[in-house]
């Protein structure tokens, strides 16, 4: 089991090996070991040098400081890995968690909404977490200024998940520090970075995606145009999960973001009923998981040419490629897998690749 | 044609005769004098007595005095009569208009609500209606205290209709006087009610009904659940019309009808271009009103006793009856219009009917 672990996270750790690449190397080999040992053949099959594969030593250190900080890791497709997070195809392989980790069995509900968000607001979004509550839903929110805060207090006692951008042991903004530590302490926070990651723009959208693929749905509450806030409710809509707004007089700018979402289809809501009644019809695309790590019967040498004739600088759906080449589905896996770790390969949102430029 | 005009008048001010059975009497009859001859036999046929038919002098005397307002009669399926309104089964037979009847020629969209509203809701609906009329749009509503004066003031350059509850006379609510009178120069008044009435409750459900029907699509500022406004929204999609509303804060009660009207399945609208957008989708179900004067072939004496055994104190849909009954569809109509006219039937919304009680 924990050797497993190591060589997840060596896999992990690895340059250019991504959630996506992750999940179909162990798809295709079974196991991290069996993974690890076959990286260095695929690179150079795909086109390119041998991936640097990180050390035992190092994935062993990263895990004893995990340790120490009083967290864990949490595997996808093991455990207490949540089931619902599981469902998305970038879903992080390993996570960081500190806190309650049972909270991840219970039905969660994301409150999200803007960092300078008016104090009606704030007490709104308050209100509604702890009516989730009392309802027995897990209130999900990113530990950001705002709405997030508000969030995660009113939900402390009914139960909260925070997920943050850089490392577990990493406050920030800093005067969020006593309440990263209420939830180490009552509730529940999940890092997917390593220890030490101070968060950086780019991984925002990262954390976003793990904010929405935990929950049944979104809440945005309070959220200007182009924000942080509507790229999360985006991701939620993309995973099949509800995407709900609180709406705002026209009048208010801040309530711009959410009632665009209203415009575009989200439903409505004005209290934790609302969202109860959202939540709690039955998720249209709920994918199986239990293939995450069937094997797959064929390598990418027989459609390796084929699959790179087609492929271009502009991003294509791999179903389009598998399609164009009249090869197995499993075979132009394989050599876009192939392609990737040589680094030969970029892959986009909504399961689109392009070849990169040299 | 003004002989006609005094029919008409005579017909629609006979007690027991509705805008329904008016309608259905021209469809039979084809003209209002023809109708008026009948009257008496179908009462008798219903099993009733025949009505107290209105004396021509009375009519006339009618004719003169709104001519001495200065105002004038429309009547349905002729002229000036807006197209969009007689397509409601239930269209006022004649309408007193004074004030710019042009007005009823171009595209117009209404916009009510609450007589309480905030301030900011007030400036909303006064900006709102401006903008639409800059886009040569007619703003409709009710001439009623709050929203109604808002939308009337932003509209009066722009061409704006009030359709008011009482008689034409009549200022209603009182302070509303000069706001009326302004109407009277630039805009367009409209009443179904006979000069000198005094607005009742009961009226205030056929004047939203006249707003919604002459009204490419509703617009609701602000209303409480269960007020006038959310008639009015009904009835406007009971109409295959637009329903739209201005979202709030759900910690604001006066947002809480829009709310409502928006998880409903309404329109959420910020301004005026997402009103026009609304609007300019092409209606759905515009109904062919070239029918509405074609004469029945039969009458409705084969169908009676069918049609009296079927109908109960329950409201049932007039499509039910025709079906259960087996008989022509004009013959079932023909009976019901009889059963009307003996005072033995209720009409109810829908198109539903039930047999009075004795």
């Amino acid at each position: 089991m924990i050797e497993d672990l190591v060589d997840r996270l060596r896999l992990l750790r690895t340059p250019g090996i991504g959630p996506v690449t992750f999940r179909q190397l162990l798809r295709r080999f079974g196991t991290a070991a069996a993974a690890l040992d076959a990286v260095p053949d695929l690179a150079l099959r795909g086109g390119g040098k041998a991936p640097i594969i990180r050390s035992r030593a190092e994935a062993e250190r990263e895990i004893a400081r995990v340790e120490k900080l009083g967290a864990r890791f949490l595997a996808l497709g093991q455990g207490l890995y949540p089931r619902l997070l599981a469902e998305l195809e970038d879903a992080p392989p390993l996570l960081i968690a500190r806190g309650q980790a049972g909270l991840l069995d219970r039905q969660a509900v994301a409150i999200v909404g803007a960092r300078n968000a008016s104090a009606a607001a704030c007490r709104f979004a308050r209100g509604l977490a702890y009516d989730l509550g009392r309802h027995d839903v897990v209130v999900v929110s990113g530990l950001a200024r705002g709405i997030d805060s508000a969030a995660h207090d009113g939900a402390l006692e009914g139960g909260t998940i925070g997920v943050i951008a850089g490392g577990i042991d990493i406050f920030y903004p800093p005067e969020n520090q006593a309440r990263q530590e209420a939830l180490f302490e009552r509730g529940l926070v999940l890092a997917e970075m390593p220890p030490g990651t101070e968060p950086r723009a780019r991984h925002f959208p990262y954390r976003n995606r793990i904010i929405a693929g935990l929950s049944a749905g979104t809440v945005v509450v309070e959220a200007a145009p182009r924000s942080g806030s509507l790229i999360t409710a985006r991701l939620a809509a993309e995973a099949g999960r509800e995407v709900m707004a609180v709406p705002g007089s026209p009048l208010d700018p801040r309530a711009q973001g959410c009632n665009q979402l209203i415009r575009d289809g989200a439903t409505l809501v004005q209290n934790a009923a609302d969202v109860l009644e959202a939540v709690q019809e039955p998720t249209s695309r709920v994918r199986a998981t239990a293939d995450a790590y069937c094997v797959a019967e064929s390598d990418g040498g027989e459609a390796m040419g084929l699959v790179a004739d087609l492929l271009g600088p502009s991003p294509v759906p791999v179903d389009e490629i598998i399609r164009l080449s009249g090869a197995p589905s499993g075979a132009v896996q394989m050599a876009l897998l192939e392609l990737d770790l040589a680094g030969r390969l970029d892959r986009h949102a909504g399961g689109k690749v392009s070849l990169r430029a040299a």
